[in-house]
């Protein structure tokens, strides 16, 4: 039987009903809970139903192998792991996606090369605020000593939740050997932002993952009583905060990212005071390290300058960064073809948000994705949706990228 | 003996020894405390060296009269309570003043009319945050059943905390009876603001305190992925409300008034979210009625074209106002032509600040106050601080518009 997007769409369904989805305040399967294993034990029931050896790996990642033919693995996946609340697409879209492929490939026999399905683990981070726990374990990128401390909002220790779960947190690196002789990736995921529904289309190619500039923006001009002190002899942090977030919004546009501010607050922070203090949580992203790097000088220029003209200080402190991650134009090319094939439009756009794909690349294995358009550009709540028919041509045009690059060289 | 500011300057130097000042982390006499009690108790011993009745009134204030041959009665005065950490000047500077005043007139035997004393009690409203307890209490605006509940850091209830000073909430409007018959109220204070100083002024006349409008903005945009959503279709609720805040500014230039956001939280507010909520807290000030009517509307004008502009909505919440209180034109005259004498300039500016003078003036007694300058514009903190000589002028000043307004008709 050929792959079938309706299967992958009941799968959807089943795991919504068990683990919450729209109709019921969201997706509940927060890593290493009860209902994040209950998501995977239903992914394990469908595996157990193929020809496929089924393994957890070291940093609790979910691995299934359909044996092949010939040399090198082709490897599908995504997570079924949700933030609290969270959409009934986000993760386990690309995991029904995968688990159809499996379906598909075994129908028809022995496969040209391994496929190999991964369910990676804790994707979302939403626990202890470190997502891409199994990938990046898996690519080496993790600090494991790092994260033995993290704790949740009821203060259990990352370590302690992750060994109640079977994993040994000064072993998860070994999943690293888990990605030996992958020779390509491929994951499906709904878009979580609205440029494909915008644009009135389906599904999309992505280009890879966004590069990140993260900073604390810390503005310092003189608290100052609200009454008794004339608007020209202020010294107003907030407003230079102000005009730095609005030379933010034209700094992204002029050069095709985005910038945002994401939070202020004032010290004293009281209606009587001009702020003496304020600071930002400012966020910096595109495709392209050189324009990444850019937009970050001009950031540092812009607040410099506001600040002086407001008689303010400032010192823009670093808080978290990554560099871009280009999926493999090889790959891209074999996506785009199968999106075109099944939808008629081709669309390439990168990817704002991380994802699992993301390690994988980083890891040198060359990767691709597919995505959804998302309704409303809605995500990590429980409104996340996207139509049906949407979901069914995106799965089509995965199903086939997969066979394209199964196939080798007959493709 | 003549009116001597030497002898106001040595008071002020023996309370901030004993109750804090520049030099030991800032004053300590936030009402109802021992520091507060032992404050009081210096003026009180200073108040029984001279002919005076020395009396507290059922809202905790303390009064001495000097009784005098004519009807009528002016008094003097202001508060020796401060905030934590406070200032050595605010409130005591008025105090010392009033205090010389009755010493040099005691010297020169009996007054042409009675002069009051008053030693307001909680001016500050520090601790329970609601300011003028002893003063809107005389004035009959206090309503003694909304403040009985209130409660301290440490969660005692005003009434308890009151009562332990011998104040009843239940009688404090009888304190009105004070101020039968009084027919000037003349205070100093120190400026609390940059005006004066940044002018090279050492003593101004206040026209009044200005009117205040207190608002809380809501932006409502929509929360979207700091990395998935293009600048284009953001509704992003922080830009409304930064362009908002830097419009304020131009509101209060147009008007001569002031404007200012206190405080920004925005919400989700965190790093990787466009804010889909953004709350400000809006102070608008000016001395004229009808012009800081026109404040308000332009806000309002403003905040819906911009929040419009950015696909937002917003909510302006009222959370407090009062009225312009303009002083007395007769008594603004007598303190011009007496700072005028001293120093040789004539300064006339509004109180941003709300001052006990404030509630005297609403009550219908005509009413007049003097400033010195603040060095730096800085008060409510333990920096606060005004140069002698600059003090010295200004007691000279009040010395000389208080004998003006008691001389009467042969003034």
């Amino acid at each position: 039987m050929a792959f079938d997007p309706q299967r992958a769409l009941a799968d959807l369904d089943i795991i919504a009903a068990r683990t919450g989805g729209l109709d019921d305040g969201g997706a509940r399967r927060l890593c290493w809970s009860d209902e994040w294993l209950a998501a995977r034990a239903y992914v394990r029931s469908e595996l157990e139903k193929l020809p496929v050896e089924i393994a957890t790996d070291e940093a609790g990642n979910l691995w299934a192998y359909l044996r092949g033919d010939g040399d090198g693995i082709v490897a599908v996946g995504s997570h079924v792991d949700s933030v609290p609340n969270g959409g009934w697409l986000d993760g386990v879209l690309g995991i029904a996606g995968a688990l159809e492929v499996l379906r598909a490939a075994a129908d028809r026999g022995t496969p040209p090369c391994t496929i190999a399905f991964v369910d990676w683990a804790d994707e979302e981070g939403a626990r202890f605020s470190r997502s891409l726990f199994g990938s990046s374990a898996a690519s080496g990128h993790m600090v494991p000593a790092e994260l033995a401390d993290l704790l949740d909002r009821d203060g259990n220790r990352l370590e302690d939740v992750v060994a109640a779960c079977g994993v040994d947190l000064a072993r998860v690196l070994e999943a690293g050997s888990r990605l030996q002789g992958i020779r390509a990736y491929l994951e499906l995921h709904i878009e979580q932002g609205p440029v494909l529904e915008s644009e009135g289309l389906a599904v999309g190619t992505v280009l890879g993952t966004v590069g990140v500039e993260r900073a604390r923006g810390r503005f310092t001009g003189q608290a100052a009583h609200a009454g008794s002190t004339p608007i020209r002899q202020r010294r107003d942090s907030f407003l230079a905060a102000a005009r730095t977030a609005l030379e933010l919004r034209e700094i992204a546009l002029r050069h095709g990212g985005v910038c945002t501010v994401g939070g202020a607050t004032c010290t004293p922070g009281i209606v009587t005071a001009v702020p003496g203090v304020t600071e930002i949580l400012i966020d910096q992203r595109h495709l392209d390290a050189s324009v990444l790097a850019v937009m970050k000088a001009d950031l540092a220029a812009a607040a410099t300058r506001i600040a002086a003209e407001e008689g303010c200080g400032v010192v823009l402190e670093p808080i978290w960064r990554i560099d871009p991650i280009p999926f493999d134009d090889d790959l891209i090319a074999i996506a785009r073809a199968a999106v075109r094939d099944v939808t008629g439009t081709d669309r390439a756009l990168p990817s704002g948000p991380l994802h699992d794909a993301a390690e994988v690349a980083r890891a040198g294995i060359p990767t691709v994705m597919i995505f959804s358009s998302s309704t409303n550009g809605i995500s990590h709540a429980k409104e996340e949706d996207t139509p049906r028919e949407h979901l069914a041509l995106a799965l089509e045009a995965y199903g086939r990228a997969v066979d394209r690059v199964v196939g080798g060289a007959d493709a």
